[in-house]
């Protein structure tokens, strides 16, 4: 949602992120008053409530169940007691809204064939399916057409890299990485197994994706670190004929991009007006900064922890930083991230929370576009930089890479890419800029069409590439 | 199905095993007699007929989708051309059912959880996600219940032994992995992701295996040729604390032995009264020999196409025919099939087609029992087998691992075994042969209670388990 949409002003996030949705079942005496009793006791605790449902009545309670937000466990806990110091109310159960969700899975397998006869088995399985293999061992292109390869990709993960918790490990990262898959079979159908690996070897990675890769039409990279995901998606893309796609860098960079295409417009500038600081320099960073220069912004400051990168700074570098540093900062500027944003139109933000200032922002030039992305909170609240004179300021939750990695999926499988070219990301990018509805900068990521209109755009790019 | 099923008076398989399922769709005069006409040119050339459907009629044709069955290219053209000899019949499209069942693949992901709105999003994705990470990441054992390893396994292959098509490589062999992970979805609700492993290095498979097995509750392997099997097995039970199944192996043998169970009742014998045959020492011939032994019959003879094994064979061995050897075999006999099946109470092939003559049967003790389970062809066909004295004759068709892997996985998840014991084999023979209605030797595959029956089975076994 961009940053004039309902929820602006309860922007609770920022402040409460929502480490834990729970469930509260409260009996409550059926009195006059009672409920909004019950409601101020949790408002004064700060926490904002979500669904209310009644779910069942007595002669003098009523039983409902309150979804309440809360920072932490300590929140939840004096929360609770503030509910237990209300009369006639009692607290019956309290259940953790995302773990059950998340009970026995995000997503499972399902057959696609009928299985109710001998005569289906015997087609589906022994001994039918002797013809199947017989005709793709002679003709291996038959597989995409007679096999879930045409629908299927592979999600990798070392766990190295996971949203905002670092370096969790493959098997904490797997809820990650069946929400992503829940995401794509509801949004575009295709089916997306998790493949955690329990490495942090480059070599190793890249040999188990490698020889693992004929099951799957495409290979999607989630949540691996700067800068092993760099070499990990060079040489993948190299020795697969496929799709390898490291989502982090190019999902992430694909969203900004749409978002600045509708931002500009608003502001009434272009590509070439436009000098960019993007801070963080890990894979999201690295690869807004590339497609922001490809994109045709006028110069871009990429910054780390280490103040902005330049041609031949030698601390905290690498070869992929290296790179990005001798396309960006033509005047080769040598400071902090404040003098980085002095006078820029454009800052993004894929670091850490509360890095920017609102002094920063006032810095900019006129007409500034903030998107502070980082997870889960970001480096301003959207509020803080648009009352420090931002024209448009947007967080991470108005711009989820979600918007953007369905429809490159679908769309590379649909035109059976080989790879995920430039032109086919920028496609991406502008599609969903022009599926934004009204004066939003970036359209609902549950509307599936906007995911038909990604992949349509992704394919058609494919299809139309220089070497086809 | 047993050897008196309907079906078996047709037993046009062992003579024109079903290479190609086609569905003809015929054009054909509305005139009595019509129908008959054209199904007796099918007729004439012994291809046998499937579904016939009335799909469209105007005022003087109907046009019917006939399912005929025929054992190769060859036998269609000429069928075809028998059709087209026909007057005022048309052949309108000929459409390959097996192929059509297959196509896009027999399984697909869905999403388990709600994707309606965006609460729905925050709680599966980002932000609400990091919770369940952060679970996960702090006490590993909750990923069981807030992921969907409880109910996932992985069907990995390298395509080396893929039914009777031998090594044909893992991308061939997909349409199999497919196949069982759509009967494991439909009849006992277990995710299962093929993995295709392109390579045939022992160490690189159990590498492999071992670095992605996180995301399983276990892992069945599948079609992977002997002695590579057993060592991956070997190696992997060992390194995994999660069960490592090789369906060629212990599938195949627990239905054997559950067949076998059902068929010593009705014989009148024991198991110590049994003198067995088992013809091919691969992979399901070790695993058969091995299973009969612990099972309890009097000897066993395993043949393979250097005769008899015994103790120091030197011919053609390697270290699992000799441990195998060494505790069957108890005279020491060193002829070859013929000599071995003199006497003998049981034979069991998973061969070729076509090894065991009449004579070869008929030489058996009184009462013998013939499980002739070659793919696609078995070693004699059940009609010869019963005219040569057998008591009774089953081939694969009715002796499908199918019967047995289902409910061996669902239960050993849901009892969260850490490793698939002999008993836990041994209580899967057992439910399958108290589960077979009436005279059968074994029950009907397409009935979910009897794969339920197994799954409860195996759990109360591992949780009996001597160690638990």
């Amino acid at each position: 949602m961009t940053s004039d949409s309902p929820m602006k002003s309860v922007n609770w996030q920022e402040r409460y992120h929502a480490a834990l949705i729970h469930t509260v079942r409260l009996r409550i005496r059926d009195l006059p008053g009672k409920l909004a009793e019950t409601l101020a006791a949790i408002g004064s605790q700060g926490a904002p409530v979500g669904d209310i449902r009644m779910v069942g009545v007595d002669s003098q309670y009523r039983v409902r169940d309150v979804q309440i937000f809360f920072t932490g466990e300590d929140h939840r806990d004096k929360t609770l007691d503030a509910l237990r110091a209300v009369d006639e109310i009692e607290i019956v159960q309290v259940c953790d809204d995302v773990l059950e969700i998340h009970r026995a899975g995000a997503i499972e397998t399902r057959s696609r064939v009928p299985l109710e006869t001998i005569m289906d088995l015997r087609m589906v399985y022994t001994p039918g399916v002797a013809s199947v293999c017989e005709l793709i061992a002679d003709k291996p292109e038959t597989a995409w057409d007679y096999t879930g390869i045409c629908d299927r990709i592979s999600i990798v993960t070392n766990g190295t890299a996971v949203l905002g918790l670092g370096d969790i490990g493959p098997l904490a990262a797997l809820p990650v990485m069946e929400g992503k898959a829940a995401i794509l079979a509801r949004f575009v159908g295709v089916s997306a197994d998790p493949v955690l690996v329990d490495s942090k070897d480059v070599d190793t990675i890249v040999d188990i994706v490698a020889k693992t890769a004929l099951n799957y039409g495409a290979i999607q990279l989630e949540d691996i670190a700067a800068p092993a995901c760099f070499e990990i998606e060079e040489r993948l893309t190299e020795l697969l004929d496929k799709p390898v796609f490291h989502d982090d860098q190019h999902g992430t960079a694909t969203v900004v991009v749409a978002g600045l295409i509708n931002a500009l417009e608003r502001t009434g500038r272009t590509a070439s007006d436009v000098r960019a600081v993007v801070l963080g320099a890990g894979a999201a960073g690295l690869a807004i900064a590339r497609f922001l220069v490809d994109f045709g912004v006028a110069d871009v400051i990429l910054c780390d922890s280490k103040g902005a990168l330049y041609p031949d700074r030698s601390a905290g570098m690498n070869r992929w930083k290296e790179d990005v540093a001798s396309i960006t900062n033509k005047a080769g500027q040598r400071g902090d991230l404040a003098a980085a944003m002095r006078g820029a139109n454009l800052f993004v933000g894929v670091s850490k929370p509360g890095l920017v200032t609102s002094d920063m922002v006032r810095s900019m030039e006129d007409q500034a576009i903030v998107f502070a992305l980082a997870n889960p909170v970001s480096e301003i609240p959207t509020d803080e930089a648009l009352a420090a004179g931002a024209a448009i300021a947007l967080d991470g939750r108005g711009m989820n890479n979600a918007l953007a990695y369905p429809g490159i999926f679908r769309g590379a499988l649909d035109a059976r890419a080989a790879r995920i070219t430039q032109e086919m990301k920028l496609a991406a990018a502008r599609a969903l800029a022009a599926a934004a509805p009204g004066n939003d900068l970036l359209p609902e990521m549950l509307d599936p069409s906007v995911h038909r209109r990604v992949a349509d755009a992704v394919s058609e790019a494919w299809r139309r590439r220089d070497d086809a």
